[in-house]
């Protein structure tokens, strides 16, 4: 059986084109399994898993979940709220503490960056990132790379622009290193303040108006704008952002062509989208969702077969 | 196989009587189940279940899960606390999102009136309301109408008075639709101010007089104070409300009749029952808990089975 | 099949020496079961199991979690956050309720010392105690000198040290009976503060200097200091603690002997314990995680063979 070239998921920047290759033709059959009646398999009976969240989640957490149950697997779940980290036990004490108890594999979001770097060097289990602060949501740019395959067919060429707020998402950051590797070209679009100053040196094209970014993509990946950050001084107003930035369907229909329209969810209907743009026939933003069943599927059990 | 007659269980209204007998003969099977050493049934080994609770439930949610996992169902559960609720998603993207990860069916429980019908025009999946606001929460009246009748046999004829806070009370209307189907008398009793105007226009019996109603009923279904709506001018005191409308021991022995006593519980004892009410030998209100689990597998099994 | 003494695990001072070696003997086949690559048996595949916890806990209630999924058993968590508690509800009610619903087996946490005590008297279901306040915690215990017996064998006559906060913990009590009913010497080490006045009617040898107890003992179980508690104006300060009561690599060097460094998690690097101790060749505190989920196992298996 083929296998990936590592032993965790910490980051896009740790996996190889094929490693990413055989992630999808591995998921390709989940979401085949997924839309059987019997939506289960056995490959995973033998391991248990722990989700150990440290910042809040729905979508990612239930989706890593159904995933792992969907594999057979013995699940645990663990959230900060009620934690030891409160009790100022050190994330290695913790993480060791579960591990003690046979666990397999551990999914984790944590607010730290490198929190999952730190730990693979530590313990003996898979280690899955499930979002570590601003750095990297691997399995997030697997499932939407996934989800522009499956609509455009092979990435390299394909023209790919993420919009809205680069700086503080980690989805734009494993959205990047996922698509170059696939030998997809990336364009970033936002206000200046919403960009990192030293994007370009990723090899990612700039452009801050969304007419331009708009008339030069295949595919629109639209981000959040996370509401919480609202108090930052050098932001636009959500207002402002709308105006400038927000994608609406009067935007779509001056362009000569077809665009995929993506969004990683929670939606702002009215915000970075329109609801006409957010369930229009270009919209793909349930897909993405169905898909991150299959590949986080593919994932673990990638991750569990090299074991 | 018999079905119901609707996908959903939004609430009692839309149930026919021969719905509602269907869910009870389903239900008599169930609770031979759930009292065998061997408490599971393979029935719903390839459904998917969430259970998402925008409000906080302790007795609902367990009693759903336990029966869910009686019949062999996956379960994953969502809470508010934890949601991105809080940050700007629409409930239908909500839904829609943890819905595209191939769940089949939704236990939903959600301050807000007519949000699982609003839901159940946009979705495929089976939804059941556990509960919406001050709305409906229909297998609470399902259980306790079957526990009426386990105890009472049919309930044509039959006088049903329901004491308490009508006005507040998701339980009192979804009991008084439920009762009538079944061809009971429903009587409603409490303070004027805890009973809405317009609920004669329902075909029930208003009385302020707890005496009058005692005399009057079989079956005294004494619905919780809550507590944490103290705050309303309009309330009377809970010291009032326990002097003039709590129900003891002594205004049972003045009946020269034995009435059945019924809570939905949580009980607020020495509040509106007493325990030596609460606790006595007409009480069934831990047999509505048991039967809770049973009325629940029925409305899944049968809803999945029409699937 | 051999049986406990009693149907509940209330505390150590209940159980009988015979218990406490039957549950080793049983935990030994567990600890090889959880080690090999099928982790789970079926033993309580008809049992379901509900954790209560009405204080937050990580490690307990994750292992006892893992230790009823790999018996089989079906599990329904229940934490006081999301509870009918804070609507008023008496304690029985609450269990009453669940119980109800046919769980056959209680875990509990709860902060009344003695809540567990209550329950045994007018419920029909198994209780394990997780913790009642700070007067038992009996798996903690259990664990701790199963792990002691795995490291030095027989327990009798071996002289046990247990360093820190006596007076507000519940792992210290029932340590002391657990270890004396094994035919252990006990002594308790810490500052005047925080070791209880009537402690040594229990037949404890009390120290207050570090050095000596170190000296004296075979074992160090170090408790944690509870920040939490920090503002009692009778304790040291952290820093005095750490000074003068914790344990370092220097005092242990000092010793012509190896002792065995024992802790029950969570720890505070730098207070109670320094990391070159913590992580020490004598030090097994993960031996103690894992050793956990093995003896919950045993307790589980016992009582429900005994329904």
């Amino acid at each position: 059986m083929q296998q990936l070239s590592t032993k965790h998921l910490l980051g896009i920047k740790y996996l190889t084109p094929e490693d990413i290759q055989l992630i999808f033709t591995t998921a390709d059959d989940f979401k085949e399994v997924i839309n059987r009646p019997v939506k289960k398999v056995p490959s995973l009976r033998d391991i248990t898993v722990a989700n150990l969240f440290f910042e809040n989640s729905t979508r990612t957490r239930i989706s890593f979940e159904l995933a792992e149950k969907r594999l057979s697997a013995d699940v645990v779940n663990f959230s900060a709220s009620s934690s030891s980290v409160k009790k100022g036990e050190t994330l290695l004490d913790t993480v060791n503490n579960i591990l003690s108890m046979k666990v397999d594999m551990v999914v984790m979001r944590h607010p730290a960056p490198g929190a999952h770097h730190f730990l693979s060097q530590h313990i003996d289990a898979n280690i899955i990132n499930a979002g570590d602060g601003t750095h990297e949501h691997p399995t997030q740019a697997l499932l939407d790379a996934f989800s522009m395959r499956e609509k455009l067919g092979d990435l390299a060429g394909k023209k790919i622009a993420i919009f809205g707020d680069i700086l503080h998402s980690r989805v734009a950051l494993s959205n990047i290193f996922c698509l170059q590797k696939l030998g997809a070209e990336v364009m970033v679009c936002g206000p200046p303040t919403l960009i990192p100053k030293h994007i370009q040196s990723l090899g990612v094209i700039v452009e801050h108006n969304v007419r331009e970014a708009l008339k030069w993509c295949d595919v629109a990946n639209i981000l959040r704008i996370q509401l919480e950050r609202q108090d930052l001084k050098y932001f636009p107003s959500l207002r402002e952002y709308s105006q400038y930035f927000g994608i609406n369907r009067k935007l779509l229909d001056e362009l000569d062509k077809q665009i995929v329209i993506m969004h990683p969810g929670p939606i702002n209907r009215g915000v970075e989208i329109t609801s006409d743009v957010a369930d229009s026939e270009h919209s793909i933003i349930l897909q993405q969702v169905e898909n991150g069943v299959a590949v986080r599927m593919a994932v673990l059990y990638l991750l569990a077969a090299g074991r």
